[in-house]
C-alpha cells in the first residue's frame, strides 16, 4: 500500500483516525470521512431484524436530508448493538458532536460502529478526542489509509479498492470540448467474521466507496443495488448475518463531471470496485486458509443456483474439508440435497477447476484422487457444479473452515 | 452398559456383527437385526434430494411388502450414495444375498449404509460375511450391543434406549383376565457429524427402535412420526442434513400384546426412547464439549420458534462462544435477528439457566458476566429465549463447535 499516491483519491473528501480507547489493544479505533460539501449518499444495510442504533440512526438521517452526507463518523472496538435506548442516544450524541466540529446539521453526520455486541457505546470517549481529530483531517492518501485502519477489527489487512474512469466533456458552457476529464473512485471497508452480509434494499461489514461524480442520490442508489447483489451479497465467510452492516457510497461532485442515469462506464467502474472489496473481505476472513470461488449453473433459476451456493458456503463439513484439501465431493452433493434447489441427483456434475470429479450425480470415471488434492491445496480455486435443469447460475466466494476461527471466536475475551 | 440384561430386549427378534473389511480401523462394520417373523415397520428418510441407494431400496421394500421386515442389513464404512447404479445393484445384492441366509423374499430385508459418501459399496465384502453371521445371531442383549457397536463411525459411544409399559390384558380367549403383561422397547443408533436430522414424514443418523407389541405397520406409523418430530427433528450437531438419515422402527408382535391407535403409554414409551436417542446423537455430535438446550417461547408460531432455534444452533459464531464459555449474548441476538422469525428487537429476553443476560433487546440489569460465564461451563445447560410475539414455542438440543470438530472433518483421509 506504499505506492499509493494521493492523484487516486477522490476530490472533496478528508479523511482523519483517532485513538479514542474502544479497543483493547490500544489502536486506533475512530475514524472520520468528512466532505467538503454535503455529498450524495446511497446506503444499504443488514437485512437482520436486529439492528444496531448506528443504522437506525444513519437511515433516519439519510431520509431527513434526502441523501446527503458531510461527515461519516466510525468507531470500531463496539457495535453499539442490542443497546436499546441508550444506543440510540449514545449515536445521536455521537452525530451531535461531529456536527458541532464541522459547522453542519446533524443529520448530515452518518455514524457506523462494528466491534462486540450488546455493551453500550461509550460516547463520550469519541466525543473527547473529536476536537483534536477535526483538526487533524486531511485529503493525502496517508490520511486515507489511516481511516482505512482505524475500522479493522480481527481483520488482519486494510482493505482497500480504487477504480477510476475518463469521461468525454460535454459542450458546456465555459467547457472546452471533447477534452476527458476523470472520476475517480476510492473505497475502503472491513469485515472478517459474521461475514454473511444480506443488505436489504444488504454487512459486521462497513463499506465507504467515495467518488468525485456529480451525481443525484436516487441515481446513485441505482448504480449501488445491482453492484451490491454480485459483490457483497454473494459472499459468506461463516454465514452469520450482522446486525451493523452498512455500505455508504457518497459522490462529492468535486470532479466537476456530471453522471445520470445507465452511465454503463460508471457502472462497470464500481461494479469493479464492489467485486475487489467484497474478495477482499472473504481473503481476510477470519482463520480462512483458502478462498473458493463456486460457480453454480444450469439451474432451474438464478434464486435456485444461490441456494445451492449458500447451503455449500455455509456447511461445516464442505468447509472442514476444504480446510484439509480432502477431494470429498460427497459432502457437496449431501448441501446441494438439502439446499432446497430443485435438483436431479443423478444429474449433477461437480469440477474441480477443470478436473471432473462428479458427473451424473456418481464418482466421474476420469476422477483423479491425487490431483483433485493437489489443486485444493492452491491458497485459491474454483468449483463449477452443473445442475442441468435451466438457465439459472451464479458466482459466490466463501472459505474454508479451520481450527483458526475457532480460536479467533471460542476466545473468551472478545 | 455391563448391566444390561436380556429380560429388556424385545421378544422376536436376533442380533449380529461381523468384520466386513469396510472400516479402515478393522473393527465390526456390518449388522443384522432379525426378526424371528415378519416385523410391522414404520420408517422416516432424510429430507435431503440426494438419497443413498439403501434408502431408495429400503423404501421400495416397505411398500411391496406393506410394512413387513424380515431382516435388517447395515454396514457401516461406506454410505453407498451418489454411486449410481453401482450402488442400488450392491444395495439389492445385499438384500439377495440376506434374503437367501434366512428364507425369506429380499423384499423383507431393509438395507442400511453410513460412511463415505461417493464411493460404490463393495457388497460382495458383506456377502461373503454373511453366512458365517446369519449363523451367530442370538436374542441376547451381548448381540444386541455388538450390532449397536458395528454401526459406529465417528462416534465414540453405543447408543441404547430401553423403555417397558405394563398393559392390563384384555378378556381374550385363553388369557386370564387382569394379568397386567409387558411391552418391551429396545433401540439403537448412531449419529455424531452430518447431524441435522430432517426426517421427511424425516437422519448419518441410523436409529432402530425395537418393540415386541403386535401393532399393524400403519398404526406403528402414526405413534412413530409424531415421536420423531419432537426428537430427531430437533437437534442438530452441524447443521448438515444427511443423505442417508433412517429412523425404523420394528414391531414383532411376540409379547402377545396388542396395540392399537392412540395408546397414550405406548406414545410415551416411544417418545421416551426417541428423545433419550436423539439426546445421545448430540451429546456424541463430533468434538462436542457443551450440549446445550435451547428452549424458545412466546414465538409467533411453532414454526417461527423453531426458525429461531435453528439459526442459533446453525451460527458458527454462537457455537465458538459456547465452546470457549463466553456469555457473549450478542451473537444470540444476531442470530435471533436474522432467523427470518417475526420478532421485535426491543422486546427480546434471553436467559442461561435462570439468569437474566438479554431484556427488553438489551444487557439486563442483572447481568453478571461471570456467573454467566461460570454457568456456561457446564457440559450441558439450558438457554431460553422469550420473544412475547404470540404462542408458539419449541425445545431444540444443540452443541458448540470446536476445534476438535475441525480436526475430525479436515483430515484428509476420511
Amino acid at each position: 500500500m506504499s505506492e499509493l499516491s494521493s492523484y487516486v483519491i477522490p476530490h472533496g473528501f478528508r479523511f482523519g483516525a483517532a485513538k479514542a480507547g474502544l479497543k483493547a489493544s490500544g489502536r486506533t479505533d475512530f475514524a472520520l470521512i468528512v466532505a467538503d460539501a454535503p455529498a450524495s449518499a446511497a446506503a444499504a444495510f443488514t437485512s437482520n431484524r436486529v439492528v444496531a442504533a448506528p443504522l437506525i440512526v444513519g437511515k433516519e438521517h439519510l431520509r431527513a436530508t434526502g441523501g446527503k452526507v458531510r461527515v461519516v463518523a466510525i468507531n470500531a472496538g463496539n457495535a453499539n448493538c442490542a443497546a436499546g435506548q441508550a444506543g440510540l442516544d449514545a449515536a445521536r450524541a455521537v452525530c451531535a458532536a461531529a456536527a458541532h466540529a464541522f459547522g453542519c446539521r446533524k443529520e448530515e453526520v452518518f455514524p457506523s460502529s462494528t466491534g462486540v455486541i450488546g455493551a453500550p457505546l461509550p460516547a463520550e470517549k469519541l466525543i473527547e478526542v473529536l476536537p483534536d481529530l477535526a483538526a487533524s483531517i486531511g485529503a493525502e492518501s496517508d490520511r486515507f489509509m489511516e481511516a482505512a485502519e482505524a475500522i479493522l477489527t480481527t481483520d488482519t489487512v486494510e482493505k482497500t479498492a480504487f477504480a477510476h474512469i475518463e469521461v468525454a466533456a460535454t459542450a458546456a458552457p465555459g467547457e472546452s470540448n471533447g477534452l476527458p476529464r476523470q472520476v475517480r473512485f476510492a473505497a475502503f471497508g472491513k469485515g472478517s467474521g459474521m461475514i454473511h452480509p444480506q443488505l436489504a434494499p444488504h454487512a459486521t461489514m462497513l463499506i465507504y466507496i467515495l467518488t468525485d461524480a456529480a451525481i443525484e442520490p436516487a441515481d446513485l442508489d441505482g448504480y449501488l443495488q445491482p453492484a451490491i447483489e454480485v459483490s457483497f451479497n454473494r459472499i459468506s465467510v461463516d454465514g452469520d448475518t450482522s446486525t451493523n452492516d452498512t455500505v455508504l457510497l457518497l459522490a462529492s461532485g468535486a470532479s466537476g463531471v456530471t453522471i445520470g442515469a445507465g452511465d454503463s462506464a460508471f457502472a462497470a467502474a464500481l461494479n469493479q470496485v464492489c467485486a475487489s472489496l467484497a474478495k477482499q473481505v472473504v481473503a481476510d476472513g477470519e482463520g480462512v486458509t483458502h478462498v473458493v470461488e463456486l460457480r453454480i449453473h444450469s439451474a432451474v433459476s438464478d434464486q435456485d443456483a444461490l441456494r445451492v451456493a449458500k447451503a455449500i458456503a455455509h456447511s461445516p463439513l464442505v468447509k472442514t474439508a476444504w480446510a484439509g484439501c480432502d477431494p470429498n465431493w460427497g459432502r457437496l452433493a449431501a448441501a446441494i440435497g438439502y439446499s432446497g434447489a430443485q435438483i436431479d441427483p443423478e444429474r449433477i456434475d461437480i469440477r474441480f477447476g477443470s478436473l471432473p470429479v462428479c458427473e451424473n450425480g456418481a464418482r466421474a470415471p476420469e476422477f483423479d484422487e491425487a490431483a483433485a488434492h493437489t489443486y485444493l491445496e492452491q491458497p485459491e480455486y474454483s468449483i463449477s457444479i452443473h445442475l442441468h435443469q435451466g438457465a439459472g447460475c451464479c458466482v459466490f466466494w466463501t472459505t474454508d473452515l479451520t481450527a483458526q476461527y475457532i480460536h479467533i471466536n471460542a476466545d473468551y475475551s472478545t
